[in-house]
């Protein structure tokens, strides 16, 4: 194993519907000096991709259905935010007094399903996770390298809650020329004993280790390079992330 | 944001009871040419933590009661294990086929309460988490200061695996240091909105960046030096990202 670099992606323009982001991360990486290589990976938040396939949801044009008008009233939110979060929804695991968690189309199991209100550019808007968030990754590839001759990994990235322990982390939602998950079967312990089925999911930590140079505020930086990580390079999408419900002991 | 570095600490002797981590620690980033920084940050596997503070259980010791025998005979395992993962156990979450989800002593919910044959040194022998990982953190950065005059945070971690995501990530049991959480309130989005309530596990993300140059097998590499990430340095424990049971929607 060698050093392992987070390059944050600094002066990226703010994003709009029809945006090029896999060339915008190219220029802006050139201007601060940084020129890809083979093998880099590209985490990108999820906003920024949504914002560029138009899934921004301007408020004033959603009409709450009754369902949507209770549950803001009992969590004291928006009814209309509420209404997206429905509409983005295949089902409702759990509610509590503040905070929905849904499954969402693509099977993740997030608060709100993934609308978010922050990074939406203003109050009037929300925006939403992307429709196919692996083909996303597959488009930035495309276009970066396009734009770079360079062939890199994409992961695209959202920061999810998670059941027992506080605090949301970042992980991967879309990705795509890297297998997410890793299976160390086979491998040895420091023992030399061999490892027990182990499955690692390194698009969660590679979003997370991602997630340590990005930020939003005044900086504002919506994604990183990782270089000097060594992947499969199998074409998996963040899909298969998914834990079937059948064998799923918390749905 | 800067650059962020993930290092590995290779060369690390085995490690056996009374061993002194973070001197090793040292020493081994020594012989490598690194040297420590002010503001780094080290994250050690728990399996080495445990082992040094003798916490590897020979199963020819543990006489398994009824429930772990039965339950062992369900998911086809060694019920001396089982007993282990009992006896570490303040509460069972759930229970699958094949594993035990557990709620640890320390507040942690994982499968098997942490209980591992991998890295225990031998098909009889199990190691359990550290009895009280924050202490054990605090530990290895008093060790660290007095080998190296360098005031680091120490995160120690473990590879739990997670409900609705395939694969296990590392997470954070133990720190010293560090804020294992970052309260991102009051801070703004990319355009200029204050957030909402928004808190990170930072913790969790150091450790699962520290998992993609942390390697069993032929390298065994259980320990990793971030640097270049500023963090809170208030003292806070890694038992503050514990969940409280009111406030979990999964137990």
């Amino acid at each position: 194993m060698n050093k392992v670099e987070i390059i944050p992606v600094k002066g990226l323009p703010l994003v709009d519907e029809g945006f090029c982001v896999g060339e915008a991360i190219v220029e802006a990486l050139a201007r601060s000096g940084e020129r890809l290589r083979d093998g880099d990976i590209i985490v990108v938040a999820h906003s920024i991709v949504s914002r560029s396939e138009g899934r921004r949801i301007r408020l004033s044009d959603v009409k709450p259905s009754p369902l949507a008008s209770k549950i803001a009233e009992l969590m004291n939110k928006d009814p209309r935010h509420v209404e997206v979060v429905l509409q983005n929804s295949r089902r409702i695991v759990r509610m509590g007094r503040e905070v929905v968690i849904c499954e969402t189309e693509h099977g993740f199991v997030c608060a709100n399903a993934g609308v978010d209100a922050s990074n939406s550019g203003g109050a009037e808007y929300v925006i939403t996770l992307p429709i196919d968030p692996d083909k996303s990754a597959e488009r930035i590839r495309n276009e970066v390298k396009k734009a770079s001759g360079i062939d890199v990994a994409v992961v695209i990235s959202d920061t999810f809650g998670r059941p027992f322990r506080k605090g949301a982390v970042n992980v991967a939602v879309g990705c795509s020329g890297i297998n997410p998950l890793r299976d160390r079967r086979g491998e040895k312990d420091l023992y030399g004993r061999t490892l027990l089925p182990k499955v690692i999911c390194i698009a969660d930590e590679l979003a997370s280790a991602a997630e340590l140079v990005m930020g939003e505020g005044d900086e504002g930086i919506p994604a990183a390079v990782i270089r000097g990580y060594s992947y499969d390079r199998a074409n998996v999408p963040a899909k298969a992330v998914v834990r079937n419900e059948s064998e799923d002991l918390f749905r």
